[in-house]
């Protein structure tokens, strides 16, 4: 297909396709005549990757770079993949230095992990998202421990084992780490929204 | 408290506090001289509540106004509240309107929370939030309907439930809007850090 026709099937615009063939987002299609190429249905479905991961994701270009190169290097083990997608992700927020009371919340949330058993490196951002979210509520004046997360903790739990147990392995690693990344950032903003909602139920039925 | 003491109390600097106070965000002290003036605690505990917004919630300076009004404004019932947080959380997002494919899946949406019984208004935004996941899908070539997030649905709704029985509702009405508010925010970016940190140990397990 011609890039007028890549634009029309991913709604995005042919300018924002050629700055993404220009970062190496996307691969160059098959020259057909000086300044036309053409495209196959694995460009589109790699264009629809980069803007999920651009759009819901809220990935950087940079990011986005990082989590294709992990899919497309088939030397990479498929959890160290999901480690860089998780990395690339933690670089949508806040990229200031931890300050004092995010360190020491840090080492909270580290006994936290460790009192679930969780297998969880040393340098994973999610730690320091937590360790902040921590020190948030302890600047607000709550008195909490990261016991306070104990009742997220189950819940995540439960869902990450049936999140991995539906990712289908026997597909191509390809495919299998497609399905992982999505179901990261996708799934992410599905539970946010259906947590909002599921408090306005039951805010409903409290407080009116 | 001077604002220098507001300032290092607040790990905010004196230039961002004179902009909150120029926006509105935080009131005016009680002026002891020419440009001085004296702050209390409650400057700095709204001053922090003023910073878990923008920082944690990744508000916009009119959104925290929002949240801020609907906290002062004590004609407006609770549960209503919550409804303005949520908008205001829901700005941060994607402000672009919503394709077709993503009205088609904002059907699919209002059926699935119906089916599930929850009452949430035909305006929340979590609605649309929803519908962009599910349109993001579907755009992958998943071959999906709503009850994809059921899983996630029933998460949300045990967390929601037990959220919303913590609520201190015999403290001043300021607060229990202030720990919705907080939950909201804080606990939302703890769920996210959570479930990562989650899927990287199910996915050591299975996948190392």
């Amino acid at each position: 297909m011609k890039i007028s026709e890549l634009s029309r099937r991913s709604d995005r615009s042919v300018a924002a396709i050629k700055y993404y063939l220009r970062e190496g987002l996307l691969p160059a299609g098959r020259a057909t005549a000086v300044n036309q190429a053409d495209y196959a249905e694995q460009h589109l479905a790699r264009l629809r990757l980069v803007t999920t991961l651009l759009d819901v994701g809220g990935l950087t270009i940079n990011g986005v770079k990082h989590v294709l190169a992990a899919i497309d290097d088939e030397r990479l083990p498929l959890h160290d993949a999901l480690g860089v997608a998780h990395h690339a992700l933690a670089q949508t927020k806040s990229a200031e230095a931890p300050s004092g009371d995010v360190l020491e919340a840090e080492r909270d949330v580290g006994d936290f992990i460790a009192a679930l058993g969780w297998r969880a490196k040393a340098e994973a951002p999610a730690r320091t998202e937590l360790a902040r979210a921590l020190a948030s509520l302890r600047r607000l004046g709550w008195e909490v421990d990261a016991n306070v997360f104990e009742r997220y903790a189950e819940a995540a739990d439960v869902l990450a084992a049936w999140e991995l147990e539906q990712t289908p392995i026997s597909a191509s690693r390809g495919r299998t780490l497609e399905a992982v990344v999505v179901g990261t950032v996708v799934f992410e903003q599905a539970l946010v929204a259906l947590r909002r909602l599921a408090q306005e139920h039951h805010s409903a039925t409290r407080f009116s």
